[in-house]
């Protein structure tokens, strides 16, 4: 592919070209937050919301690609909407987030134990080195986009936070986000 | 190193923690601006001025690495403040340029004689493919400030746009942009 003037969306996460975007709905994070009544409920009620949606823009000639996550604000009980969470497949993969609206916080986790939070909010780059998993909760009441950058053979290994959750959870307490250790983590 | 939260500033460049800089002065471009005389003068009144700016965050456990380069507003003649241009070393590495503030064109060749222009604005991302030579011209009135991410492997190879400059030129007509043929340009 030529080179390409490539328009990003601050607000809504447009990539404008983009080869491609997928979204993830509510129903598909069943079992992820303690509170099952509450996500019942709210599947119930407001029916099978799309949580994020993730657009690309992947030019075949690149070693590295690009896009926007776009995260709608949300609470399941006192958890916030948020992303699966995953490591890379390849293991010296890392990846950079640079939070375009809206406020989150960036949950991560090294294989040998380490823990660690980083705030989310416009103009800010978050550096994620390789092998640590990664999961985006948005934390605010708006919309929260980034805009990622990696390699295009980083690859996604979701199984195993999927197993096991993550470390550390994030919480409303009083309306202030709040991280704190996940109770149910399996080590 | 660990996750990092890296504060841009989208006006200044400034990118905080970093992990190193450069800056580029005005005499280092003697030869490349086509009215010499209007170089010298502008080198004998103002001063060796500062250009432009780099600054990077590099994770020495990361394959990627990305940070800001900050353009100074001012011309030489008809052309305008630019960067020296450069192919990446490994010809299999691709770069994300996303601007920040100010306006500018940047100006890409393929090895085999393509062209091509890419309008540099707050909110576009260029996409700079597998070698490309390219190289940013600050178009505008205030510092060009745009984010950069790459392969840590890239490398820079200058010498052939050094040798040859490159097959466009940016000039202003009536204070107006445009880009021309170069016709000093060695095939």
């Amino acid at each position: 592919m030529l080179p390409e003037g490539v328009a990003i969306d601050p607000l809504t996460g447009a990539v404008t070209p983009n080869t491609g975007e997928y979204t993830k709905r509510l129903s598909e994070f069943r079992g992820i937050y303690r509170d099952q009544k509450a996500f019942d409920a709210l599947l119930g009620m407001a029916g099978d919301l799309v949580t994020y949606r993730v657009v690309e823009y992947r030019a075949e000639n690149s070693d590295i690609f690009f896009g926007t996550t776009t995260m709608m604000p949300g609470r399941v009980g006192d958890e916030y909407f948020m992303t699966r969470g995953h490591y890379h497949a390849r293991r010296d993969r890392g990846e950079i987030y640079y939070t375009q609206s809206g406020e989150g916080m960036l949950v991560l986790q090294s294989r040998d134990g380490q823990t660690r939070e980083v705030a989310m909010k416009p103009g800010i780059c978050a550096f994620i080195p390789p092998d640590w998993a990664h999961r985006s909760v948005n934390t605010g009441k708006t919309p929260l986009v980034f805009t990622w950058c990696c390699g295009q053979d980083a690859g996604h290994d979701y199984d195993e936070i999927a197993a096991k959750g993550m470390r550390t959870l994030v919480i409303a307490e009083n309306e202030v986000s709040v991280c704190i250790p996940n109770p149910k983590y399996v080590t």
